[in-house]
């Protein structure tokens, strides 16, 4: 177990990593909780939680990315009022990114602001979102465009809860562990050494805390995205993002690995990033899923990147590309040139197969 | 007109103050402009609003404090998602207090944070609410439960709004300026001068910027409210809630000066405020207002306090008393004996009558 500090401008999280971290520091939250989690969660964890939480009131939302919208976050606000929880409450996100955003949302507001602790319990959100303050709902069709950055106060990270995962949920967390593969060298070579192991379980206990190292370092230096060293993060998420609002299936890491994949052609082709480099990390993503879909309608979907709303240009489109190993470059195109280079990656995709 | 600053740790507001500030200052907030105003500011300076703005969408509430609520909230989200506002937009509060509340809330989310100047058009607004970055909404029948702390990048104050006020809405306002007195030496030695002309708009714009001046520097020691030096300008606030629940009459500013006279007879009677000072305070508040209503029902009202959500006691009270002059005191009474004095105080009242 370790613990990883974050110090962002506005706040210090710590940040309990590894195995026995639940069980350690869960129960000393106190009697002040209240217990944000889906239904999965409560499904599979409902004797933990109340063993652990005792009598605080917890909440549970629908399991599935369309309960991070206004009406639950109401729901959640009706149930804080009603139990009468105070200014020295501390909201428990105990979920997947879901989970996590909303909660830290809800904690961000009441009272304009009372602690939360987040207990991620799915890989991609261990790996990624329960760390950097980042909480949001979608509204109106557009994805996160109401939130706030609020920093937890703790964020436990177990793989406890990995072992109920299904090996999709392992896939999408690993999205974005090879995302912070091309962006820190470290990382890099841990994955390249375990290639023949991603899935295995203490591989991902240890590559986790190394994935929150480097984000924790990030997001110190960018707390509000404002930067750039934030920006980084969003590597494969401009092109993941406009396939997920185009085909609305599959799930956000998933689509982090596809954006990532087709990325990487991008990359190749402007003379960022070399092919025996892109070659290694192609061959990481196929280490986690050997679906890389041949979109018929790529250019189309591409399109819709200027509803991103990190795309304030409208007419181009920025992606963040790996260069070599450790580092990446922002590379921004015209809307329409990039569209047509991920067309290209899809017919040449589409010729592979 | 004279610039303030406030520095917050989050961010350094620039409140422009005087005559002329709003021509000057308000052309130059750009295109990217939201604006946010009410019915009764709509009607009565709908010309200035397109000659200044332009082609800015403009989302008008209905007056009055139930616009404070997260349906509104919900509709301004709607327009600024369908007028495409980016994150580059700045939201503009052209109002009192309400709508400074709810479109600093609405600024503070939108895309984790748009940029938010606030154009107070209340004197109460002016004097207080438009500085200092508290935004919130009621839910649920609890007063700014939902809410969060978010700096205005910039605050224009000019008395212009002022001559369309009616005489109640400059009582309101004179209610925090006396607040104000009780806090502030200079500003109490000013209003003692002036006593006898408290409602000439040239004193108005004066002193407003005296309180305004003494708000920023509280507000830049302690932002979020947490190491007491915030907590000094909820004097009179204890009360003037409590009775603002019971009661659901009147409007704060009104409720601020009955407040200051009620826990002025306690501050007397814990032996924290000498006889001469509370008595000069009160002829003070005389001069705003002759009609301080003697409660017969005083003491149920006063234990509305409990529900105030800075209490945290539950069974117990603080309110901020005035000492002597430039200095308060916090009194903490048990919930039963402080709604016993407030009844006294309402019976010296009644036999003065």
């Amino acid at each position: 177990m370790q613990d990883i500090i974050l110090s962002a401008p506005s706040f210090k999280s710590v940040i309990h990593c590894g195995a026995g971290a639940f069980e350690k520091y869960a129960p000393l939250i106190g009697d002040n909780a209240f217990v944000i989690t889906d239904s999965n969660v409560s499904a599979l964890y409902g004797d933990l939680i109340s063993s652990t939480f005792g009598a605080a009131p917890v909440f549970v939302i629908p399991a599935g990315e369309r309960s991070k919208n206004y009406k639950i976050l109401i729901k959640i606000f009706e149930k804080m009022t009603e139990c009468g929880m105070t200014r020295k409450c501390t909201v428990v996100a105990l979920g997947g990114g879901v989970v996590g955003d909303i909660a830290g949302l809800a904690a961000s507001l009441y009272m304009r602001g009372v602690k939360i602790v987040q207990i991620p319990t799915t890989l991609l959100s261990q790996v990624d979102s329960s760390v950097g303050g980042k909480t949001a709902i979608d509204f109106n069709g557009v994805k996160n465009v109401i939130g706030t950055f609020y920093q937890p106060s703790e964020v436990i990270v177990d793989p406890l809860f990995l072992k109920t995962l299904p090996a999709r949920e392992i896939r999408c967390g690993l999205g974005e562990i090879i995302k912070y593969g091309a962006l820190d060298g470290g990382i890099y070579n841990t994955l390249i050494k375990n290639q023949d192991g991603l899935f295995d379980l203490a591989f991902l206990e240890s590559v986790t805390a190394d994935c929150i190292r480097h984000k924790a370092k990030v997001v110190s230096e960018d707390e509000k995205d404002l930067s750039g060293a934030r920006k980084t993060l969003n590597l494969g998420h401009t092109t993941g993002h406009a396939f997920e609002l185009y085909y609305k299936r599959k799930s956000h890491g998933e689509f982090v690995l596809i954006g990532t994949y087709y990325e990487l052609y991008i990359a190749q082709k402007s003379g960022v990033c070399e092919k025996s480099y892109a070659d290694s990390l192609r061959a990481l993503i196929k280490k986690v899923t050997n679906k890389i879909p041949a979109y018929a309608d790529a250019e189309q979907a591409a399109q819709a990147a200027k509803y991103d709303k990190k795309n304030e240009r409208q007419t181009s489109v920025s992606i963040v590309a790996p260069a070599k190993i450790g580092r990446s470059e922002e590379i921004i195109l015209p809307l329409d040139k990039y569209a047509q280079l991920i067309a290209e990656c899809a017919r040449a995709l589409a010729e592979e197969k």
